[in-house]
């Protein structure tokens, strides 16, 4: 197509507040170490992958036909999962969580409403929700990087946004949300609530989900995702618990037949394969200690995590270190407060090879 | 959780223009004949079923990681598949093309902006279109289905649209666009033209596709899926051929790694079994033409089809008619003009059964 005339962005209609923006999105690098999406680093077990292989064969042999629109028996696995006496009836599923986010910020947000996050947090949340023309309202956390609960309650009031997202464990800081502070918020909000649990399962002993308030706020929301502990980034599947009547809500602005039938029976697989999968959570929470205490005894500030992941710092060209670890092979995160980096706990490998090469990076 | 309080809707923030709304979708009924959603009867072959299952099984040892986010080499085999001297740089992929419609109106629309599309077409254009706040102008066919290039461009001159879709064949009727008027429409409209071309495959000998306007249109899209001529709809793989600026635009507002690595592979694989899958399409365009004959002999009125269904008619009470076919274990679509109904073609065993079943619905 040697004739075709190259267009750039300049002469495409592209929608003007989107204009200038830059896709999302870490460098996908091949590096011996990459400790920068948190990925889980244990692959699936032999015997998984060819649980999976033969249930896609067998799911193959229909795949002309369209899926269940509405993935119940996914949904039941994913309810019985996630305990708490849910059913099937509370859960969602969808492409990964980005798209149970979108599909929340479509139905509750859109033009005039806002939302509202505690910042620094995952970036996608400002990103789908200006990408959804919503405005965007970040409040800042404290210097640890927690929810300041009267500040939050008053930019609440301040602002009434339709969604206040609360990320719980925090994403980059690794920060865990006390119950308390998501009730209050939760009752004191006007519109939705999402918590963002998508690394629920790392969090430290006593840390419990907002899960258990479900059943008094109706309008609060859970979302998860099997990309992280159930070592499934690969497959795409995020989900949410929250009330029959904001799943109802959600059916009208899925795309049908949204989650394929490859999806749905690969995420049933893995679920049923859940003790094996979750052994690994115990060995990377301990090495995620191990790293925190390591840290902390060569003299870096270190963020107190509850994910798979460390924040640390704090330094005064974090570029330059990020730039001398990737020399020697290891791949961080140049993401959340200037002065700070983040990695990711991988294999106790990779660990050891991060240790030294920062070592090396910083002296 | 029996303490949970009953929400309805009515309690919660849903967006006021999605209010009031009802989810898509066609009834998912177990009926022994259905031909009501455009699938390919032709299940995929034992032989692809298990290349799927050996190739999702060699991909699950790698699923803790993240997808390759550009899915480089799935678009490069669907450039292959397409032809026309196409690159995978100038081809996109989502989770069926009902996402990749959403990602075009995600960044070249949005408020304040219309789409047009001419109808009765694709119910999901508008709806689609609505969801992401966008105006929605549906330009009336003629009698007969076509659209009148002369209408069309003074209706594009008139509202400025930032998207119009021509979906070429049509649904629900089958009708075929003429590239004359597709290249005029291009021509004359100020945004993005997307041609919608997802029934492309089955389109009667001598109707070309939009693909060969694409070099001299640099805002010109257009979309196929794999649900239909390739017997994927249970795989969900959409996909679009345009400029590569326009897939550089849309990295603005895809979900990052929103098309998962199961996907990706699933659907090469099915684009090594070409030959096997296509060889369905004869057969069922053969089909179509001796349904198209019959209904025609048998004094109904049918519109000219180059898709995989027929639009057929005129009936004084659809839903009667849907109805009796139903008690029959037939199950059609009922959808587009208020006297028609919509056949999908099925099995030679399946079209049997409907001929049956409609001489004596009508009877």
């Amino acid at each position: 197509m040697t004739e075709r005339a190259e267009t750039t962005w300049a002469e495409l209609p592209i929608r003007d507040d989107l204009r200038g923006g830059s896709p999302y999105g870490a460098p996908q690098l091949d590096v011996p170490v990459a400790l920068n999406t948190n990925e889980n680093p244990f692959p699936p077990s032999e015997r998984l992958a060819a649980a999976i292989g033969a249930a896609v064969a067998d799911t193959a042999r229909g795949l002309n036909r369209y899926p269940d629109r509405d993935a119940v028996r996914l949904r039941d696995d994913l309810a019985a999962y996630l305990g708490h006496g849910l059913t099937g009836r509370q859960v969602w599923a969808a492409n990964g969580s980005n798209e149970i986010l979108q599909q929340l910020l479509q139905v509750f947000a859109g033009p005039g409403r806002a939302a509202l996050g505690f910042e620094p947090s995952y970036s996608m949340h400002p990103l789908l929700t200006r990408v959804n023309s919503t405005e965007w309202i970040g409040v800042p956390r404290a210097a640890d990087f927690t929810i300041d609960t009267g500040e939050a309650l008053a930019a609440i009031e301040r602002h009434r946004p339709a969604i206040v997202f609360v990320t719980s464990p925090n994403n980059p800081t690794g920060t865990a949300v006390p119950l308390d502070t998501i009730e209050r918020i939760a009752k004191a909000a006007p519109g939705m609530v999402v918590v963002d649990e998508a690394y629920a399962e790392f969090a430290r002993a006593g840390t419990p989900s907002a899960l258990t308030l479900l059943p008094e706020h109706p309008r609060l929301v859970v979302t998860r995702t099997m990309s992280k502990a159930f070592a499934m980034a690969g497959a795409r599947l995020g989900y949410l618990a929250a009330s029959p009547a904001v799943v109802d809500a959600l059916l009208l602005v899925r795309l049908p037949y949204h989650l394929s039938a490859v999806s749905q029976v690969v995420a049933s697989t893995a679920l049923s394969f859940a003790g094996e999968l979750l052994g690994t959570v115990d060995a990377l929470r301990a090495e995620r200690d191990d790293l925190v205490a390591w840290l902390r005894s060569e003299g870096f500030t270190v963020a107190d995590s509850d994910a798979n992941f460390v924040l640390f710092g704090e330094f005064d060209d974090r570029g330059a270190v990020w730039r001398r670890l990737l020399d020697r092979g290891v791949l961080v995160r140049e993401v959340g407060p200037p002065r700070w980096l983040r990695v990711t706990i991988g294999t106790p490998a990779e660990n050891a090879a991060f240790r030294d090469a920062l070592l090396a990076a910083v002296r």
